[in-house]
């Protein structure tokens, strides 16, 4: 199923995309599409096409509600690695992103007052399902609901010049869109054979293939839940193939209406209009 | 108001302490102790003492519920700084703490798997009351709606050795012990003159003073505020003044069935047991 959020004035529903990519309502089903509908049960064996069909162009918000912890990986593509200079690392590189940065899939990017380096980085997104604790790699992908595209936009000056952490680059508000589905993981035969691409202003900025990943999406869940309970509705973003602009001689960052594309192969497109905040 | 959280079975309930230290229930007048009850000002000018009193010994919730974002600024006291043999930061170092880390005050501390290396480290806890964005200094304090003892308890080989970035020794379940109550500004003077301390098994680990901060308060919610919203119930831990295990010859790391007892001028006394997680 491709589950989905969406804005009707300042509500946000659960509704699905049936076969025909007709939008249809999952409020009769479940509340939201978040953590509790997702371990429920609920949504197995949902009839999509007796569902009402929502009237209208309704604007996508987060695929995902109730977000627990927005974990994000670093480096995790070799290529992507050489471009930032940076060595192969040893462990998954694990960072934060700051739930108030999550928006809509088609929301604006906002630069915030003071940013002359806003970057992008198409990531696939991995939706846990069901909660995970001390779990081998043999079984981690039992724990995931589905998976989704991920911006994990990203403020290099914030990142790398206000001292240590990468936290302050990340967490802008508007700097993690997720989206537009969160696609269930029985349509997706491999998610380590994945094509992802990211255009800015129609021009190919990235082109990667999740078959890339330095650590695996099985390996990744595996090791955070060494760490920490992982609980469903936790969203991890696996990381970035090359391209990103901080990886260009000179460096190019977005600009104010700046039109940037997301693709992954099954998961949808995402588009942003990049603005100044107010 | 020392605003509170309990649990009775499984659900949580608000409450407050009334001018005796006697626990009265807060159900009458708010849902919750969260973003919404702090910011609606419905906790303004409530007769505590006209509110039902809770019968019995109830375990403490950590005193903020629905946690947006979990911040915590690192090496925020000079002389813990100069222990960690780190240099003094230019700006605040940001870095976030997994929501799920979030504990109640009383609540074990959990070594995870294969810990050799939680550490602990008392922490003044500032509530965000009302949303702050692009804030100045100036103002930054009436965003701020009360004070509360933080433990940011710390792997620190998971934080150190495992690559990067120190998400991964701050996250643990368990990790952040909040509470016992979340103190309105109100009752506190001058939060930039505040005693820590934290005693492990008796012995005085560590003795600071909240006036030896690198960055104050206001400092730090202008700085944040610059890159992302702070909304009410976001919580902010800033920083720990010295003592801790890391800093010590040799290091000294917790263990099982220690007591762990932290203690903040005006904001209350935290005691946990350590023990191995299953």
């Amino acid at each position: 199923m491709k589950l989905l959020r969406y804005y009707d004035g300042d509500s946000v529903y659960p509704g699905v995309l049936d076969a025909k990519g007709t939008l249809r309502a999952l409020s009769s089903v479940v509340p939201d599409i978040d953590g509790a509908a997702l371990t429920s049960g609920a949504l197995d064996g949902v009839d999509v096409d007796a569902l009402p069909i929502v009237q209208g162009e309704m604007r996508l918000a987060p695929c995902v509600g109730g977000v627990g912890k927005f974990l994000c990986i670093g480096l995790n593509y070799s290529d992507h690695a050489e471009e930032a200079g940076m060595p192969i690392p040893e462990h998954p590189i694990l960072f934060l992103k700051a739930n108030s940065a999550i928006s809509g899939p088609h929301d604006d990017i906002l630069l915030p007052r003071g940013s002359v380096a806003t970057d992008w980085e198409v990531e696939l997104g991995v939706v846990i399902g069901k909660t995970a604790k001390y779990v081998s790699e043999a079984t981690a992908l039992d724990h995931v609901a589905g998976y989704c595209v991920i911006n994990d936009v990203s403020e290099r000056d914030f990142q790398t010049k206000r001292t240590g952490q990468w936290t302050k680059g990340k967490s802008c508000d508007s700097f993690g869109p997720i989206g537009p589905w969160l696609v269930t993981k029985d349509e997706i035969s491999d998610p380590q054979n994945l094509g992802l691409t990211c255009d800015v202003n129609g021009e190919r900025m990235q082109t990667g293939s999740s078959d890339k990943m330095i650590f695996t999406i099985a390996q990744i869940i595996a090791h955070l839940s060494e760490m920490m309970t992982l609980h469903p509705g936790d969203v991890i973003a696996t990381g970035t193939p090359p391209g990103v602009g901080m990886g260009m001689t000179p460096p190019k960052y977005l600009k104010p209406g700046d039109k940037v594309r997301l693709e992954i192969e099954g998961l949808g497109v995402q588009v942003q209009t990049v603005r100044a905040d107010d």
